[in-house]
């Protein structure tokens, strides 16, 4: 294949922290029920909630919020004081008020990039709370458009591919995620690049199998900071 | 002007029954909440909560259901049960997952439209209930593009304009709300209809003074049925 015209970018984890965001809001739900039930249940039953919530409430804060919510109420058996729920609440607005910090290398490369590619950025979660880390970043201007997406499997890639005319071997998708990023722009005929981050969302892992899988089939980096030279070698 | 080459339409209260739904929830809210304080303090106190979480939480179905959350703790003086506290979590579930139901003459009408303008669809709130809701109303095909924003301002409208190359006076919205269909559209220089719908939020509405001068510079349709005739008035 040639070399790419479009290069779309991960949000969360791949240009900005995210994970460790939601981990110490969990880290700190976890003190809150550690007062009610046995610390070690608390985490899984969220995971749980949280993966049954996902096809009606989604990804992102809000979400989360919901579910920790719920599974407060059930874990505790109706135990849980309404004081605490509000505390559930304010770790949900705390989440999305959060300062956006940029990964090490983005600040740098993403301008270089845009000089040699039409950018995207592709992310999935909350609507506002993405558009308002988005605008947070100073990064906009170097992106062409900024696509905003529920789910991140074949159909909803397909549809920005096909909103902006790009055939799927002009187009190389960068991210963190390997079940978000990586795995369904391959199967759509698109190529794309790996920079794992060191925390990810339970839901997010796929199996040791399709993992070396996947590794082997795209290239792998440890930082941004590598993205412009493998992008260049991709052939 | 000429006639406009563009026609976008609002999806809530414009295309589809939302905002029955959003009161429906709000009037169960009551009857739990009504346990505990009198019935006509809370949905003051909700829409006061729900205004002042709006920049935080956005629009949509999560965000009145943590606000409802709050309000209970708020104003019951956190006596509200939590079994009441995961009633209103089912209330927000119920509402996200209502079947969509069409405004009257929308079936006949949309088809007809797009065989004569290029049309967008322009909605705001929770992206996955927006994009579900979509889906479900079968009426995607239909439009060139569908574009869920967090606010519908003169900025975000400009956004959607650019991206698709659209000159404002090639432009008409079509929508329920004064506030958020009409106004930033004019401000933008393009045109626009207002079909009014019979149930507002209140939180959508504009002053009175704001209204008439709204509603003296737009045509006002009293059905969907009466558009195609007033587009093609349109000079």
């Amino acid at each position: 294949m040639a070399a790419p015209t479009w290069v779309a970018l991960d949000g969360d984890d791949t240009l900005w922290h995210s994970e460790v965001g939601f981990q110490a809001v969990e880290a700190e739900y976890r003190n809150i029920l550690s007062a009610y039930v046995a610390r070690d249940t608390i985490s899984p039953a969220l995971l749980t909630r949280e993966v049954a919530n996902l096809s009606v409430f989604g990804y992102g804060v809000k979400a989360m919020t919901l579910s920790m919510i719920e599974t407060a109420i059930e874990i505790t058996g109706g135990a849980v004081s309404n004081a605490d729920i509000a505390r559930v609440v304010e770790l949900g607005r705390w989440l999305l008020c959060h300062p956006v910090e940029l990964l090490d290398g983005v600040g740098a490369v993403v301008p270089e990039l845009a000089s040699k590619y039409r950018l995207l950025l592709i992310t999935k979660g909350d609507l506002l709370h993405q558009e308002r880390k988005v605008a947070e970043s100073g990064l906009a201007p170097h992106f062409v458009a900024i696509e905003i997406v529920s789910e991140k499997d074949p159909a909803r890639y397909g549809g920005v591919l096909s909103q902006h005319g790009i055939a799927p071997s002009d187009f190389v998708m960068v991210g963190n995620s390997l079940r978000s990023d990586i795995a369904p722009v391959l199967e759509l005929g698109g190529r794309a690049v790996h920079i794992p981050h060191g925390v990810t969302w339970a839901a997010e892992h796929v199996s040791a199998a399709e993992e070396a899988a996947l590794s082997a089939a795209v290239p792998v980096l440890t930082s941004m900071s590598m993205l412009p030279a493998a992008l260049a070698a991709l052939k």
